[in-house]
C-alpha cells in the first residue's frame, strides 16, 4: 500500500492545522459522524490487540452539568496556583468548550480486559492507558480531516468524572473531550497565540546514544 | 485548510494499513530520515503546549545488546506466565525487531518539565505521558506515509532501560521503537493473523450517558 508525495504533504498540513480546540460553533455534528469517528479510533494501535479504549457519549444535560462544575472547580484550583502576571495570564486563557460543543465523548481505559490475554502490560500496564491514547489521536485526526475539532480537558478530577459519569469501577479516565465545529481556523496553537508558551525546536528534544 | 475526499481516504488507509511491525529488512533508513520524522513527531499535541518529549536514538551496539538481553529476560519471564495452547502460541509469536530494525529511538517523558507552566497537568500529571504517545503516534503515521515501519516494544523493564541509556533519573520510560523497512506490509494485526487475538465491533466499546 504505497502513499505519494500529494499525501505526504496533506499529512503533514493535517499535523499542522490540528488544534486543540476550545471555541466551537454550536451547530450539531452530521448525523451518525460521532460513531463514524469512534469505529475509526477503533483502527489505533492497542497493545497485545486488547483494544482497552472505552468511549461514553455525554448527552444528559444534568451530567454535562456537572461535568461543567467540576472543570470550574478544578479550574479555580488550578489558577490559585499561579501568581502575578502569570496567574491574570492564566485567568484570560478559555480552557474548554464543554459550554459551545455539540458533542463531548469521554474516554476510559479498561485494563482488566482479558482482551489480548495480558500480551505486552506485564512490565508495563500503563500500555493500555497509552492504547487508549493513540485511539482518541486517531480520532482528533480524522475529525479534523472533515473539518471538525476536538479539544481535550483534562482540568478535570478523574475520579469525580467516573462518578459523575457511573461507569464501571475499573474503568481508568483518560480524557473528556468536546468535538464540534471549530469557532476558527489556526496554524498555531491557541496557547502559543496567547503568549502562554512557546514552541520549541525537535533537536532540543533528542539524546544521541 | 479544507482537506478532500481523497485525501481522507487517503488517510483511513494508512490507518488500515500501520502496523505495529516486527519483521524488518536491515537497509538503512535515508540520511536524515530519523531527525526529520522526529521533528514532525513534535508537531503532536501537549498539554499546556509543555513538549514534554524525550527521544534517544540508540545506535551504539553495547547499549543495543543490553536491550535485546533485558527483552529477552523480559519475554521469558512473560512466557512463563501462560501455560498449555496459549503459551505455545506465546512463544511462536515474533514480538521484537531489534535484531535486524536498522533504527532504534526511545522514548521519554519529563514530567518535570517546567515548559508550559503546568498548565492540564495538576489533576492528571499523567496528561505529559500522553502527551508523548500521540508523538509516538504521529511518527508512527508519518513513517508509514513514507513506507518505513514503526514496532513498539514495550515488553522491557522500564527501569531497566533508563540505566542502560543513561538519561536524566526524572525521565519516565514511555516506548522503545524499532524503525525501518517492512518486510512485508499487511492490514490486518499480526497478531490477528497469528490467532493470538480479533478485532471486536466498536459498538462494544460505546456507553451512552
Amino acid at each position: 500500500m504505497p502513499f505519494d508525495d500529494a499525501f505526504r504533504d496533506d499529512l503533514r498540513a493535517l499535523l499542522h492545522w490540528r488544534r486543540d480546540v476550545r471555541r466551537f460553533r454550536r451547530d450539531p455534528l452530521p448525523e451518525g459522524a460521532l460513531d463514524r469517528l469512534i469505529a475509526t479510533a477503533c483502527l489505533a494501535p492497542s497493545v497485545g490487540l486488547c483494544q482497552p479504549w472505552r468511549f461514553v457519549t455525554v448527552d444528559d444535560p444534568a451530567r454535562r452539568a456537572a461535568l461543567r462544575d467540576l472543570f470550574a472547580r478544578c479550574n479555580a484550583e488550578a489558577a490559585a496556583g499561579y501568581a502575578g502576571e502569570r496567574a491574570e495570564r492564566y485567568a484570560a486563557l478559555k480552557l474548554a468548550g464543554l459550554d459551545d460543543a455539540p458533542a463531548q465523548l469521554s474516554v476510559f481505559a479498561d485494563r482488566s480486559t482479558a482482551v489480548g490475554h495480558g500480551l505486552g502490560r506485564r512490565t508495563m500496564p500503563e500500555m493500555a492507558d497509552y492504547s487508549v491514547v493513540t485511539a482518541i489521536h486517531t480520532l482528533w485526526l480524522a475529525a479534523r480531516a472533515e473539518g471538525i475539532g476536538l479539544g481535550w480537558v483534562s482540568i478535570l478530577d478523574p475520579a469525580a468524572v467516573a462518578r459523575i459519569l457511573d461507569v464501571p469501577a475499573e474503568w481508568r479516565f483518560i480524557g473528556h473531550l468536546c468535538i464540534g465545529y471549530p469557532a476558527e481556523e489556526a496554524d498555531t496553537p491557541e496557547l502559543e497565540r496567547a503568549g502562554w508558551e512557546r514552541r520549541h525546536p525537535a533537536g532540543e528534544a533528542v539524546l544521541r546514544r
